[in-house]
């Protein structure tokens, strides 16, 4: 080792070549890569990203970094990073946690491009965890050092024999290489995924194990490949919702690119299971939010492990951005196999997509083509119909159907036995604008790889099938970015009166009021008794746990005699609050209640919700989420997604409500998304009332959280 | 062919072997078979069966009946059946389904044992076929012929080369030989349950395509088999629910044998449950009183295909009669992959089974065996843990821990790449009472066929492991028989007030009444005012569409006047309707208004549910059922399914319903299962008040159906 060669001199003039190369580069296509702590037993851990990256024949420079040994695993060994005769482009940390820091510090003193920690052990070990993973952050924001982890297991990049990276799973020599490029959460997985996808026969043109992205993150990694023209679509396996802003960055950018980001995430027990509350914060489990945020963004989120192997053809055969509006969910199916193609029909209902019969002149065009078919949900073509000839023929004809926007095809025995029949006619359609699905039935290996070698989506399973269908249907268009509001943290509350000022100015409707003093007198009212007394201050932000509401109030003398008992009951319940007015409201019974809220999410930002009110709230998840803003069509799907609703939507009878109203009250107060100057953390309807046809929805109460 | 030796003449005294063998052996263990129709092309239907005994080596005679030729496949063929120089055990009729009746007829006639039909185009297509079904059914019970079919692909019995089917799948020479008996509504899936069992290392001990069951049924052929020591449990693939009596006696007896029964059953969706009923002609059985029939007898219902595969061993890990009570839900999860067990958990959780962290106890006693654990949901040994010591000491002190029930290790990549290290401790482990799962997350077939083998509980997948436990854990033990009601038909109403004695009799509490002649006039009643007022007559089933019912009458002049309204209504909307009583009520609120039902299913039996009342039950399934009766601990179970009680449980300080009380009246309604004196086909309480704790419930209306 030469000092004069080294970097330690040259990084003082702060030249170094790995500020001028892309985020992309530095972590898929480094030139240099240093190994810290790197072992010589090739059995641990610190012994792995060596020896797999040797295996995988990486043409870059490698330094194995141990200050305790002059060789590891047969190669010269540098004592520290200082002593490299070049800055790294690359560097990957496998030395203990307690050392992480340190180290992380010189790489940016050096000038090192990226450097991924493999140690755990900080934030989700405890404060001082915590504290530890503050200073990388601040490391990173302050030199420009990217940071990959901590608790990442490394970055792996087939194309030029990148194995950087500590899972065991690695060992085996060959990463299948393909289109598809995955970012996980978690560092085991991406093991899994590869064997997984070896044997479905599905490649990866990297795969990135993310930690706990104290830097850079799932959505900012995955954007930074995107004009890799070898890479045509992303799998994203998330815990959780994080740094949702770079993560919607880049699905926005990937759906104008038509590469399809598909996503498995964590999480839809605990909300399943987690009691719901009357208050949107909790009421909105994280699961329903990442899900709305997901879908706003065109995101394919699969249920179930093994579609992550199988959707990404059907998704990258409908581009969003091609389609206009996305695809229509008129499915189709067609089988040689009854029995099978129930199971898949079955799927698809349970996830809300009713397979549709044939119309009936596509139903005569098959009969005319000779076709042996039932006038059923299936086109059945029996075991008499299986033959090259017919199932093609068929296929032609459902695909050409205007009624019909995607074709599956369920294929019985022969796709095992004489794929010739049933299975060949599939590839040789597959050329055809529309989606055309395959699922077999039997274990049939070689019919799935052909189809898959063909990237014509087929599926293993008919529950994988319908997941597959289902999540690539459920994608929305992402609409235009908004301008969202960077507003954090626990916010004030305003009193009743002062969110309803805040609900004129975005013509929300709400019930009218008067405020009088707490104290009295009691003069007129701008309307009629009985009404409603509520203690009114913003120090007060649940009305009725401190008894601050009297209902049915008939009178004048009446009301007077409420405004007592408010008082008492403030002072009982709540002494030395400051409170010296009360809002009074004219009894309002709607046909139904519910609850609008918006809030700013701090993962996945403002969002919009409907939800049953009352004490369904409290026993039901009923409602539905959408990423804020919205428009009035899709605040009606909304409402649609609301069974309460359903109620006084004109069911045997009953008389309706006014839902085109509660449509528009949900897109207004949605629209909070777009007005960060008022400073809005929450704001929440609580209950809404939605009155008959005709007479609107009004606000009875309100509650509004805003940024301090 | 010597005419002296044919069984024309002999049939004639009768004197036929088949008549002294067992359903199990004809069906079976045929000692001779007669293929009717029996094809020289073995690429036709009619050719495969010959084609496919032969080449399972059936040691049994064989005789291919063909008029048009003397040899079939080489083989000599007969003109007839009349024509064969004994009476087969077994006919498959392979002709089509004009020629179908006339052979069965001669089957019945020469005293053959069991015929099994391949034709379609019976009840499913139309009037004509239905006569022809219900031909066949009455050959069937007038002569005692079995008849196995229509739309049966036959029977494979691979224990002696028994391969009479006409599915193509059975081409591929080896079906996989094992313990599990399969009887399937579809006759291709039998194809695709093989070469899938074979992929997954699972082999069978039988299979019967039943087709339509017009005689044999799934029950009635399992059953059969129930004394077989080489059959260990029973997968059934059902597309509806039919001949529930013979599938309910075969239930009970496999749960007392011990011999786990697994259902993989269509129609949970909507459409799927339509397209039952047209395939088979089958009304479309409500899919909810079919999981609760299933679930009932003991049987555990997958949700997915695969699960088919896979449940077995550990359902009979846990035999349904051993279990006092059935297995408990507490399951732990050991890993050394944190977000594959996360998959796990989260599937679990979607299925109502939430993963319990285990007891600080047991955590002390890994932490002094070394183990490095976490003292989360999951038990999370790391990869650095990923040894057999580490892994085998955990599974010990888990199994022994007495808070945890049953214990799944799910296994990262070391499945793949070093079994030795995380796998091994699993099947060494395996011995322990209490049921051990695995479930993979790599692709790792070998680690897998080996877990398999040693019959081991293992999973490809985290939902197939989850499904798999929660289908397993969701079966009843199986409660007394039942002295079933055979009460069938459309049934008579009676009249609300001779519902009301019914109910008196069944100890079924409802609101007072009285009852006034519909003229007037109004005396005294029993009860105060306000009070109901509905017509009252077992000719009026639905009083509210005839405007038989007037809300809120307030004084004895008003209800003057409302008999006058009823009066009118009933001229006006149901001239010449005998009705001469009104029933007078007093008004009853309830904390929350339920339904509760008992009617004879006509193929479950006797069901009793109960359900959200008012405009819930008619947009929501808010809804809990089982077979009647239910004891009063079962009805408990029942009550703490349906989430609108959840609203009168003590939520949040609300009132309490009396909901011991209305576990008492479900109860009480569910033992008309126990009085078939009664006549009773259909009875329901809508609404039942649900009124404060202590006070009770009562039914505020009836409806009873009685056989005619």
């Amino acid at each position: 080792m030469n000092a004069s060669t080294s970097i330690a001199a040259a990084a003082v003039s702060g030249a170094t070549q790995s500020s001028r190369r892309s985020l992309r580069q530095l972590l898929l296509e480094p030139a240099s890569i240093a190994l810290v702590g790197a072992s010589d037993d090739v059995g641990k851990t610190g012994g792995r990203p060596l020896q797999f990256l040797r295996r995988a024949g990486f043409a870059g420079t490698i330094y194995p970094i141990n200050p305790h040994r002059s060789q590891v695993q047969g190669e010269p060994a540098w004592p520290s990073l200082a002593a490299l005769p070049e800055v790294p482009d690359h560097v990957f940390v496998l030395s203990p946690t307690g050392t992480v820091l340190e180290t992380v510090r010189e790489c940016a003193r050096l000038g090192v491009g990226v450097v991924t920690i493999l140690a755990s052990g900080f934030s989700e070990s405890g404060p001082e965890g915590a504290q530890r993973e503050q200073q990388l952050r601040q490391i990173a924001r302050s030199t420009g050092l990217r940071i990959l982890g901590p608790s990442s297991l490394g970055v792996v990049h087939p194309r030029n024999g990148l194995v950087l990276t500590a899972n065991a799973a690695f060992a085996e020599p060959d990463v299948p290489s393909g289109k598809v490029f995955v970012a996980s959460h978690s560092g085991s997985m991406i093991g899994a995924l590869v064997s997984r996808g070896k044997a479905r026969g599905v490649g990866f043109a990297g795969l990135v194990s993310v930690g706990s992205e104290v830097d850079l993150s799932v959505g900012e990694i995955c954007a930074a490949t995107l004009d890799d023209p070898g890479i045509e679509g992303y799998v994203l396996f998330l815990e959780s919702l994080r740094h949702g802003d770079a993560l919607q960055a880049f699905a926005r950018e990937a759906a104008l690119r038509g590469k399809p980001v598909i996503a498995y995430k964590l999480g839809r027990s605990s909300a399943a299971a987690e009691m719901a509350a009357t208050h949107t914060g909790a009421l909105a489990g994280e699961d329903d939010i990442a899900d709305a945020f997901l879908k706003g963004l065109g995101v394919a989120r699969v249920d179930m492990l093994e579609t992550l192997f199988e959707v990404f053809p059907l998704a990258r055969k409908l581009p969003l951005a091609g389609a206009s509006p996305a695809c229509g969910q008129r499915v189709a199916v067609v089988t040689t196999t009854g029995g099978g193609a129930a199971m898949v029909v079955d799927q698809l209902g349970l996830r809300g997509i009713t397979v549709q019969p044939v119309a009936g002149e596509t139903l005569a065009r098959l009969k005319e083509a000779g076709i042996p078919g039932s006038a059923g949900r299936v086109l059945d073509l029996t075991l008499a119909g299986t033959r090259y000839e017919v199932m093609k023929k068929a296929l032609d004809i459902l695909l050409q159907a205007p009624e019909i926007d995607m074709v599956v095809a369920v294929v019985g025995s022969s796709a095992r036995y004489q794929p010739d029949l049933a299975v060949r006619p599939i590839m040789d359609s597959a050329d055809h604008a529309k989606p055309l699905v395959a699922m077999l039935v039997p274990d049939a290996p070689q019919a799935l790889a052909a189809l898959t070698e063909a990237q014509i989506p087929c599926f293993r399973t008919p529950e994988s099938c319908a997941d597959a269908i289902a999540s690539v249907l459920a994608r929305r268009v992402p609409g235009p970015v908004a301008a969202v509001p960077a507003l954090r943290g626990e916010g004030r509350a305003l009193s009743e009166a002062q969110a309803y000022a805040l609900f004129d100015a975005l013509q929300m409707p709400h019930a009218p009021f008067a405020c009088l003093p707490l104290q009295g007198p009691v003069g007129d009212l701008p309307f009629d008794y009985p009404v409603v007394a509520k203690l009114c201050s913003p120090a007060i932000a649940h009305k009725t746990e401190v008894g601050g509401v009297v209902l049915g109030v008939g009178t004048a003398q009446e009301l007077d005699g409420a405004l007592a008992t408010l008082r008492s009951n403030l002072a009982r319940n709540a002494p030395g609050t400051a409170c010296d007015q009360a809002l009074v409201q004219p009894l309002c019974k709607g046909l139904a209640e519910v609850l609008v809220g918006y809030r700013i999410d701090p993962d996945a930002g403002p969002v919009i919700m409907l939800a049953a009110g009352g004490i369904w709230a409290e026993v039901l998840r009923d409602r539905s989420i959408r990423m804020a803003p919205v428009s009035v069509e899709t605040a009606r799907e909304m409402v649609a997604e609301v069974r309460l609703l359903q109620t006084v939507s004109g069911l045997r009878g009953r008389p309706r409500g006014d839902l085109e109203a509660l449509a528009h009250a949900i897109a207004a107060l949605s629209r909070l998304a777009l007005r960060p100057e008022l400073g809005v953390l929450e704001a929440e309807a609580n209950p809404l009332m939605v009155l008959p046809e005709g007479q609107g929805v009004v606000a009875v109460d309100a509650l509004v959280l805003q940024a301090c």
